[in-house]
């Protein structure tokens, strides 16, 4: 009690979010078609998203030296990050969602997937 | 009011945001540094992000193909982006800033500074 009194309310009732940014390639033969596929009227895995507490999605695309990039940014506000990104790639939904897209990505060296940033700054 | 109405009460209520992506490069020599003046302790610009409505701002490191890049997210919630963009770089606070931050970025072919990236994705 004395811990949660000096930690103030804020420390006591404010969830502690997790800032997630995230980089893998595109082929460059797949821009379009991977546009179509997560544009706004495309629900595609939006609702296994919420349901695995990542909220505030965004992906943007950029070319760096010639190559195609995408990066990611979201807010994960769950208790347990590991346990839901485990369940969530073992919905059938994800699974069929990654056989599309998964192919048009081109992962950085030693990379199986997106590559997790490391955040560096934040301000509110 | 009609189309008021046909847009509901989120449609005619809630505050457009501008989610803002962009890339830079990084000196590798001055990647310490860099950390030190973004770190938490240091108050920096802070007050100028939040005072020209930037918020909920993160920058990401990380390497790609041998160099380093910084990736910054945040979101605009004034009326005028362009007026409080060209107000915040006329602040001398900035301007001081930008004299010690900017020679450690190594920016993208054509660019000056950032690199604002095109977003293809949302998901709240």
């Amino acid at each position: 009690m004395l811990m949660a009194a000096a930690m103030g309310c804020d420390g006591l009732m404010s969830k502690k979010v997790k800032r997630v940014g995230m980089v893998v390639g595109l082929n460059p033969k797949d821009i379009s078609d991977y546009k179509i596929l997560h544009s706004d009227s495309n629900p595609g895995v939006r609702d296994l998203l919420n349901k695995y507490n990542m909220h505030n999605f965004s992906i943007f695309l950029h070319q760096i030296e010639g190559k195609w990039y995408e990066f990611g940014y979201y807010e994960y506000t769950g208790d347990d990050f590991e346990a839901d990104m485990a369940k969530m790639d073992a919905e059938p939904c994800i699974r069929a969602w990654l056989k599309v897209c998964g192919p048009m990505q081109l992962p950085l060296k030693g990379e199986k997937s997106w590559a997790t940033m490391e955040q560096v700054y934040y301000n509110e």
